[in-house]
């Protein structure tokens, strides 16, 4: 199979590969996930909650974004074992209009309120078209995605974004104020399988600086700015600094980048009444009290205003027209269609096991050994 | 009063100022629409119908956003003299569902439609919490903020997106197959008036490329690629290529831009039923056919989850805390709030009148002339 790098990079397009990383092991999917479930229950997560939780975090190892997967787990049991996060919550319905309500997740784990909301809206969208649920006081719900991809399974369109913590600067400001807040929206696509776009509304993700870092590999103008709000060409000294919103500066359209990411804050924690922007407490810390972010989910049935399968085949035709086209000299490949790398990965990872990187697999063993459910031996060398 | 110029880069911030163009006459708003109105009625519009497509265009002109407004009328006239739009439609309701609609805009003006359909989504979602409407077999329908700016004066969260002529290489490609296609996004903002984000996805419009062509200026790298799919800085060999997505070239996010005018497409044309991405006729052909946009509205009421005001309170005070940020040396003000600078525009043509540039006034005399419509002779110059 391919390594960990080719997998995780996959989702990305382009961008530094860590060859340091490179080595790494193939876990079988339903073992992994398995696995997920036993520690989640073993720090006091109901079984149904847990499975949940397991499989949004698998989800994001098996499309190779590794860094919103079980890799995250040891952060996500320390926000447990310091009474930050309360894993038997259970979210709650609080207001609702018959397309539109809003959750109180109870400060429990976000891949369950979100999978509760997301069904909500899948179900009144059956009646009304369109329906949103909204959730508040909620924590890390993983990829964005995962919950488009339900809606687009569901045979709809579907929208699905969140709030984070502060990374990104908006335009003409030095200090990060407000979160990478991604967008992801998600189609059936008949045999291209699923649209499914999965994006920060800044240039990068912070993993990508952390990347080049380790690598000691310069970064392009656009990424990131230092301290005093210079662009840098460092990764370190941006990871000391601030993300640049999708569109690097001013002058090439960053604005637009800092308003997308407000929009879905405004869309998210602002409506849901959630904490936003610079409010929002520092990603993963234990000491600065609940995360209480805010997620959006929407749900919009095609079949309501059209024959059945209509809008599928002609977004089929759409991106057939796209993939065809004539590319540029140098182009690493034809045109992809949103989703399509990380289906790809999906479909490795679960006939081969995903690739867990060597540190990545090395920190799951020694939390299963301190939480007393062993890590499967079953992982072997990736191919 | 401010130059055209400035009027029309605001909406902007960033971006060539075309000194050529400096010299403007000023025209009373209530004039230039009036006027409009008259042009539009001798053409054989409908009364009701000239005042919907008149309000928008001179809405345009009065946020500065030139592009958008009434310098378009002698290539709208031109789309009713050759039969390729009837100015005589009326939008139908086709399909509904309680919280979605789809219209069909039998090819009329698209801001007439617009403005049905946006009202059919701000009556339902007073109902429903949330609502969508979307139009099939539309034409252009000025600017996407002033739909979204009408629900926000609703008191609701507004969305608007519609698809365009093919003006934008998707990633890898080397020709222009999808629109500049726009997302905006309102809401009430307490006394920072609006949030206004109202962005093509594409690193620049292309009349950016047209005023630094007359310039005789470099455009940066990321706004537009030669016809074999070079990064270039020539605007005039990037006018004969295409816009580039936001986020420039694929190391710099441009697959983001990419997927975000895809999504937007997919929400209006795909799922309307409408053209979409290179089946689009070119921008304001006459003997192309019909332009077939899609568009799509969509209201989310804040008060159907939440207490009366509260919303709007939350978002004023994280603009509060974003516009007092420390900027970055050499920032040319502050944070701005999106659609900040259209609404300065805005005020000053209300006191002052619009200002339009040379070329523009030139433009309407001639067309009053030929229709018999005299353009009003109150206005003087700009200040």
């Amino acid at each position: 199979m391919s390594g960990s790098n080719v997998a995780r990079n996959a989702g990305r397009q382009t961008g530094p590969t860590d060859h340091a990383l490179t080595a790494s092991v193939a876990v079988h999917v339903g073992l992994l996930r398995a696995w997920t479930v036993a520690l989640l229950r073993g720090v006091g997560t109901p079984a149904d909650i847990a499975a949940d939780v397991a499989e949004v975090l698998v989800a994001s190892d098996r499309r190779g974004i590794a860094s919103h997967g079980t890799a995250r787990l040891p952060q996500y049991v320390a926000l447990v074992e310091s009474n930050v996060l309360d894993p038997r919550a259970r979210p709650r319905l609080e207001r609702s209009k018959p397309a539109l309500a809003r959750f109180d997740a109870a400060n429990g784990w976000g891949p369950h309120a979100g999978k509760v909301a997301v069904d909500w809206a899948i179900a009144a969208a059956r009646i009304q078209g369109i329906a949103s649920a909204v959730v508040r006081h909620s924590n890390h719900y993983g990829i964005a995605g995962w919950y488009a991809l339900r809606m687009a399974a569901a045979g709809m369109i579907g929208i699905s974004l969140t709030n984070a913590s502060p990374l990104v600067a908006p335009t003409r400001a030095k200090a990060p104020l407000i979160g990478t807040n991604p967008i992801a929206v998600a189609a059936p696509a008949g045999r291209w399988g699923a649209f499914c776009l999965d994006m920060a509304t800044s240039t990068v993700a912070r993993g990508k600086l952390e990347v080049a870092a380790r690598r000691g590999e310069p970064i392009p103008v656009g990424w990131a700015i230092d301290a005093d709000g210079r662009p840098t060409t460092d990764p370190a000294v941006g990871l000391g600094g601030a993300l640049q919103p999708l569109g690097g500066d001013e002058r090439t359209g960053g604005y637009k980048g800092y308003g997308l990411g407000l929009a879905v804050d405004l869309l998210t924690g602002v409506v849901a009444g959630a904490a936003f922007g610079p409010s929002i407490v520092p990603l993963f810390s234990t000491h600065d009290g609940e995360a209480d972010l805010g997620h959006l989910f929407m749900a919009i049935d095609p079949a309501a205003i059209d024959q059945h399968g209509a809008f599928e085949g002609r977004l089929e035709r759409y991106l057939d027209a796209l993939t065809a086209a004539p590319t540029i000299a140098g182009a690493p490949g034809r045109v992809i269609v949103p989703g399509e790398p990380e289906a790809d990965a999906e479909r490795r990872s679960d006939e081969h096991g995903v690739a867990l990187d060597r540190a990545h697999h090395l920190s799951l063993v020694v939390l299963g050994e301190r939480l007393a459910v062993p890590f499967p031996a079953h992982a072997e060398p990736a191919a």
